[in-house]
């Protein structure tokens, strides 16, 4: 049989990785014009090593910045169907090594299925370490000095919940073609030094959680008073809304489809 | 006035560092015969900038080894009195830049109290990141491939609890005259995909936790039933418990005092 009459599977994968010092989830790089490493990258070039040195594309459900986290990302590939779905995910890990990058789980991808266009909601993780010392232990962090008030932190927030046109947070370079998303949850709680803002949309415009992020730490240090937050998202430009905190405090925590690809279907019961 | 006559004072600095890539706690080195980078030395190192370059001998709670981290490590040095505690602490954070080691909190000490011998209990983490790919966010943890039976480990961590002579438990290395120890406390509890050991006791013997949680996970892979831990705890030798567990997942998180350096006395409250 040739290969181009080999049986292909598409896969969907769950990833996490550690985005310190990585230029984010997209490839920047060509065979011909080598760039800097990125997660899209090192698992298309894992993923060649299974399908005879072929170029694998590889879909994901977001396209994370350069610096931000993943602990559940998803992303989709397709090849030959010659692996069980550990196999794929340790043959998979083999060849991330030695890179803060690993897939958790591989399963195959449901008819039609779409990382990216499926997906119901999203759900990220900001964590800002408030105290005057910098951090040793923890890197994935945000560093704010100044204490925070997060009673004055969560009116701010309370004003950005709900279905708005978000073109005050979202980047000169977002390729959405609507600003207005629905934000269904924005919670801020203090968990011993860290401050950490919980935020869940189906989806969410480009730099816009960072820009929520850098905007409430104003609200927080009191340089802002929290009604502010809700004249910064009337006035409908970018410059109206507080600075992108930086990436290094943002985590990809998951992603969320109907039916999941990684909850296998329960065995039908027989009726009693 | 001469430098001799100079005031001097003595401070408590609780300690925050990440041992990865560090070689402990110890110095190595000599100004004739440098060493591995280690934490007393690169504390001496930011405090004979305060001294008019001077060394200021740091000793601490307790020697941490290569690769193990501290959230609450205690350390004690004697400097010319020209500082206030949070100047003291910034100057020594300054100096110990880029390194992932900062002072948390320093208080003046108190009289006759020194960071080891004063220690009333110290309390450390185990932390084991249970599942089958490798670690990409966490550094601070063991990696266990097979799924820990979290009753029988806790099981066996009975046995270690209270009154022991803990020979089978010691490095060779150790120096403590008296193998005879009393543990406090051996909890055992999943957080996620992390299994979390959290030991107490007034002082531990040199690779106790770390010799304890080599042998938990023994029993929490079924490789040895819970009573084998008691068998190896009254056989009194290294041979009959289980291997040393690896640095990365160990962390000094408490040094207990009475009274604490760190909290603040109490004003005289009025009689009303």
């Amino acid at each position: 049989m040739s290969e181009a009459h080999e049986p292909r599977r598409t896969w969907a994968l769950l990833l996490e990785y550690d985005g310190t010092g990585i230029s984010g989830w997209q490839r920047q790089s060509t065979p011909e014009r080598p760039g800097p490493v990125s997660f899209q990258a090192l698992l298309e070039a894992a993923a060649a090593h299974l399908a005879r040195g072929a170029h694998v594309p590889v879909t994901a459900a977001g396209r994370t910045d350069a610096g931000v986290h993943a602990a559940g990302q998803v992303a989709m590939l397709t090849l030959p169907d010659r692996y069980r779905a550990d196999q794929l995910r340790e043959a998979l890990n083999f060849h991330l090594r030695p890179y803060p990058f690993v897939v958790l789980h591989a399963a195959p991808a449901p008819t039609g299925w779409n990382p990216r266009f499926s997906a119901r909601a999203r759900a990220y993780e900001y964590r800002i370490l408030n105290r005057r010392p910098r951090p040793a232990m923890e890197r994935r962090v945000w560093h704010v000095e100044r204490k925070l008030d997060l009673d004055a932190m969560r009116e701010g927030a309370s004003h950005l919940l709900g279905h708005h046109d978000f073109t005050s947070f979202r980047a000169a370079s977002c390729q959405a073609k609507s600003p207005v998303r629905t934000l269904d949850r924005l919670e801020v709680s203090r968990e011993g030094e860290l401050v950490v803002l919980r935020v869940e949309a189906r989806s969410f415009l480009h730099h816009q959680v960072r820009n929520m992020a850098g905007t409430l730490v104003l609200v927080g240090e009191g340089k802002w008073r929290p009604a502010q937050v809700a004249r910064a998202l009337e006035a409908r430009t970018r410059a109206a809304a507080g600075p992108t905190a930086p990436p290094d405090g943002l985590t990809l925590i998951r992603v969320e489809y109907d039916p999941d690809p990684f909850t296998p279907i329960p065995a039908p019961t027989v009726a009693g």
